[in-house]
């Protein structure tokens, strides 16, 4: 790259004319991609290691390449890394410090790797830890419920179907019917994660990797389970995207479903939440609103829009890269951000709710036990369907 | 139920208003759910076996409901099957028309049952078959298309970027791009009936059944490989169908690309497509346009919309059943039924489809060998990023 | 068209080839575009009397194909017309019976015309249809429900805010809260309207009409505001269904909303519905579950979920008429059906549900006057920020 | 506001619990809220003579708050506005501001109001001068395709449907096929914008004003066209957001289609487009990507997802604010962003492009005449329909 004039594009080698300014804004990802700056340096010096071992790079110039490379992460840990014009995305950005800091050899490190392998590696990276620690997230909310239910094991509850009393249940029969969703979300995320953790990196811009690299090494030393099949596919699939926002969507309804209750039943004063997840009114001082809980049910249609916009961005999509995949990384940024706090508003909620026996006990009313009426009735002897209209009329 | 007046709601032990016709249509879901009906006589049929088995029901009893469904079993089998004004539902239906076979005896069937969970079991009944049979197909296109492959295996075409000519890949790796995410497909739908496949009978309408049902050995007589974990959650849970609708989403933008893709080809008559997934034009006689492909294409914003309408129905249900879960049957039968069709055409189009060699070859431009001159510079020791200028110059 | 063999299609000049059978499952509209059978025919009618002015058609052969096109027009009203195998849309059946009744010079009526043009112009007579209707369902709502609202004037009642008890309103205040927003909903579709009410017809496959039709005057005998402007926009313009689809969805968010809180203010008994609406639980006889709101505001996700599904449809779809655009007309129909049942189900419970004045009361607590107490501070110039910390005080 | 504890909540009356910090976050809004910093002053500044001239304020009360809300402002247009730790959202920073500039007196200016008419008054102010811009925006790209139009019109080009070549047209027909929607999209959004235009302010938390505000006059000093009409309504209506979020939607859609019908024309090199417009390749320097139009396309998806999601968001919300609204800023702020860029984009690229004749007219084939035979035929007196089969059969 030459100097005086950092801000020369990568792809430098042939145009003339002038970007338009908010093209330059329209095109450029740095702002939010930089997210992934620790990945993108990862996945680069275990790429020079490949390349040294497939001969491309002596292992003298492997060693200054991956030792730069450690150079520009102390600088992005550190908080020193400068950005320049011209760094559109976290790729070029960190390229082009490399080459500032150890010069020509830089030049050798994108050899065989197009940004098209190069970004998808970088994400599936960066969400296999997110999904380490969103797995993490889900576990402690489980055990800390099934620890509550246990608590107030004892405590009986009104049960509604159709939003009206039904039957008696305990209270922990309740709380945990909120948790085996979340147990189905886990399960769910680890089938999500085994086809996240897949090596994409040597499908090069669309066609493969001309020199002999080895892949299976190279995915094994990238911490990945296995390697892409089909380069054509590998630098334009966003299946484990679409999987984990599918996935993020059916979670947030899950929590969605819980704050539903909780509001209702909260505002029937059954169960008692923490100050910490409550705000008050800035004209009506009495109040104190559930926030926590709205933005909970309130956030699932962010999470759902993220979702369903990207399946809208794929359709109709020809092989292979194509810009609109760029489009790939805000909505999971912004789904795995929301869900993560959401997550752990919840846990904070489950870890501090406690129920009100003496006003749940209020809502136990003889109505409810129409159906214990009827099953006496079964066990006499009466066909069901019969026993349900003398409970009827012996009820009203 | 009284001689005379079969309309009677089985729930008609209380309300003596009228109901509003509109109602009654709005309410209904007959006309759609009696796809199941075998699955419910099989779940009934089942269920009576099990509330013999707990003392609910004698032998003779059982025998009689068994013996009874069998012939409600056969009038839908022979198309015979007469609905009456007043049969709201499959269930409802099937266990009028069991007691006018079997007498008052029929009306033991739904001890401890509901319908709650019945009409669940069902659901879950009737996707395990339809994702069966999902899974053949897409068996059978992904079998066909490596034959397809593997035939055509020495033709070379331009590979694109951008629908720009990028760089010369087979025909048979442009194909296959489009089958390894089929295969994703299929290990995901695998996974889903996983969690398709788990009893919910013998929840009750919401907490359970107070008989001491043996659900592990009801689940087990049903093929199913589990029982649900929590009554509450057990009957409004709906996850296995969201999970279905989100999978075909995703499969439907496989077929998208496909479709888009071809049609781009198929225009440049790359690619010959059978007349029979082509026709013409009412107006313009030359014409012969790829009709299925768009279909393909243009039906995955349906399957989508299916999926995200009814996340969008499911955001905010509290505990346990409501009505608006009714919602669920419509998309999927209609997502599952446009799947199979799109699965189907998709089996017809690559079993027919050739490359024209002699077409493809003609946009094999010399411009495509610029990685390649990249390349041969990277040998020699050229740094990578200076053979890109290099090439860029020379071409131009 | 060929005696002895009617399905041949009307595009047949070219094929030979078989047609796969779940092709033409997956090709025909017949199903569904059916319910266009008057408009499509009075289209045709019109269109041969404006062949007929420019000279393409005799005054005679367009009488003989006006009266042909009534005697068909008698056929579907009186439910005899017989659907033939190779009807594959309402057009093409309509067609085929015309040249079946009054011979060859039935081959005349397509002069000039495309099933491009002739489908738009079906669908949007269809939809000015269906918007008077729901403007006159939107109109007995709104009147009924200012009628109860002044009957009900004198009703106090809590208003809420997070579910929250804030402040007392009156009952009729919060019903109108539920009456303006469809106040919107109607001035919106009386402007979605207009947009509907234009007149593609003549704008041939995508070029125009070559001769010389009067469009002004066949649009206005067809009862159009206008004609369309470019003919390659008008035969893939869906904007108007789009429109249509997004104000439903719109609407129907009203509808939820009515719902819930109606739910659950029905829940706490301050309303009283009308057995008409709810029905009962088969296993819990105490129950009146309100399945009629619980399917209002489970309606709401089908409804948004066919806007999404078909802009999705439609995203990157390139001119002119692409297939992908038969898609349109199920979604529409099923939004126009869902929403019209739901209009007439709001109307029945608004004309039949009555606030329960002694329950509305039992939820006016002291709280609830903080604010007016925070008020009368003011009023004796205590700064408002002030008066809210004292209210707070003095409450608790 | 007590000194030395700046950070005390507005609503701060009650609560004594902490709150989670994560909760703070999750509460908070000002990150992004603050866009409408000016909106917020201008609607206090009018706000604060509203309550003087109903008594509330003192002359000099009011001059010294709408003086010290100037200092506010400036401090803003400056950049010397410093955030503090419990500025939760732009209401509470700049009222938390004012107080500190002018002492007590400012805790008079949020009498009879409520950040739930404030807020919501906010966003109106804020879209209303959005639309403005967007106005123009669409203005300018009508007239700049129009003039483009008349430049390029004696050159012809392949029509398409079914992206197979059908009939010859324009270059001018084809480019204002793509300006006809835009013409829709700005009438739809001159009809949006009415609806945007409305006063809430006056309508407090829930339930009104209490003062006696003149609401018209203070609507009309604001610039509205008129005031809400129900203050339930007023402060959880949100129609104006979904209906601005589906006009962008359909106007992206709009877009998508002429990105792609441009980047397949592109591809064919019909029409040079700028280099502004498009990139080139890291790996491939012969390539020349129309990155611009992808990203058009791809948007798409972000901005429908947007839409359904705040859809999802308000569905079942019951009367009246619920922290759920709080979701509404987000997809508002991203979707007018997004589509403000792309018509920026778009305008530059209509600008800069220019049709290739020489290439255009490679694509006018015989077979293309085809329609015009059939016409010749008709004018002879053929039969339309036998015309069809003949032209079929002389062009193969």
């Amino acid at each position: 790259m030459s100097e005086g004039n950092k801000a020369v594009k990568l792809w430098g080698g042939r145009f003339t004319g002038k970007t338009d300014p908010i093209m330059e804004k329209f095109n450029s990802s740095l702002s939010y991609d930089k997210t992934m700056w620790k990945e993108d340096i990862f996945g680069s010096q275990q790429y020079a290691q490949a390349l040294q071992r497939c001969g491309i790079l002596t292992q003298e110039e492997a060693d200054i390449i991956v030792g730069g490379l450690e150079k520009v992460k102390e600088e992005w840990a550190n908080g020193t890394f400068i950005i320049q014009e011209g760094d559109e995305d976290i790729h070029t950005a960190n390229e082009r410090r490399l080459t500032e800091i150890i010069g020509k050899v830089g030049g050798k490190l994108h050899t065989g790797r197009s940004r098209n392998d190069q970004v998808v590696t970088d994400v599936r990276l960066w969400l296999r830890q997110a999904i380490n620690g969103l797995r993490g997230d889900l576990a402690n909310i489980i055990f800390t419920a099934a620890d509550k239910a246990e608590r107030f094991n004892h405590i009986l509850q009104a049960g509604y179907t159709h939003l009206q009393p039904a039957q008696v249940v305990r209270y922990s029969h309740w709380l945990m019917s909120y948790i085996v969703p979340l147990l189905r979300d886990l399960e769910r995320l680890t089938q999500v994660r085994q086809r996240v953790n897949i090596c994409p990196l040597g499908s090069g811009a669309l066609a493969g990797h001309p020199f002999g690299l080895d892949r299976k090494g190279l995915a094994a030393n990238l911490g990945f389970d296995d390697i892409s099949l089909n380069s054509l596919d590998a630098t334009s699939d966003r299946d484990f995207i679409v999987e984990t926002m599918n996935w993020a969507s059916l979670l947030m309804v899950h929590l969605s479903q819980f704050a539903e209750d909780l509001i209702i039943t909260n505002l029937q004063q059954g169960v008692k939440m923490a100050d910490a997840y409550c705000t008050g009114s800035s004209l009506m001082p009495q109040k104190k609103n559930p926030d926590a809980l709205e933005l909970l049910r309130g956030k699932t249609g962010r999470v759902i829009g993220n979702a369903t916009g990207f399946l809208c961005t794929l359709k109709g999509l020809p092989r292979a890269y194509n810009k609109d995949l760029q489009e790939d990384k805000e909505p999971l940024f912004d789904t795995i951000s929301t869900v993560k706090d959401c997550l752990l508003i919840t846990l904070g909620i489950i870890s501090t709710m406690e129920p009100v026996e003496e006003k749940l006990k209020l809502r136990l009313v003889p109505e409810m036990l129409a159906t214990d009426i009827a099953e006496y009735l079964v066990r006499k002897g009466v066909p069901f369907r019969e026993t349900h209209h003398i409970a009827g009329d012996y009820l009203h």
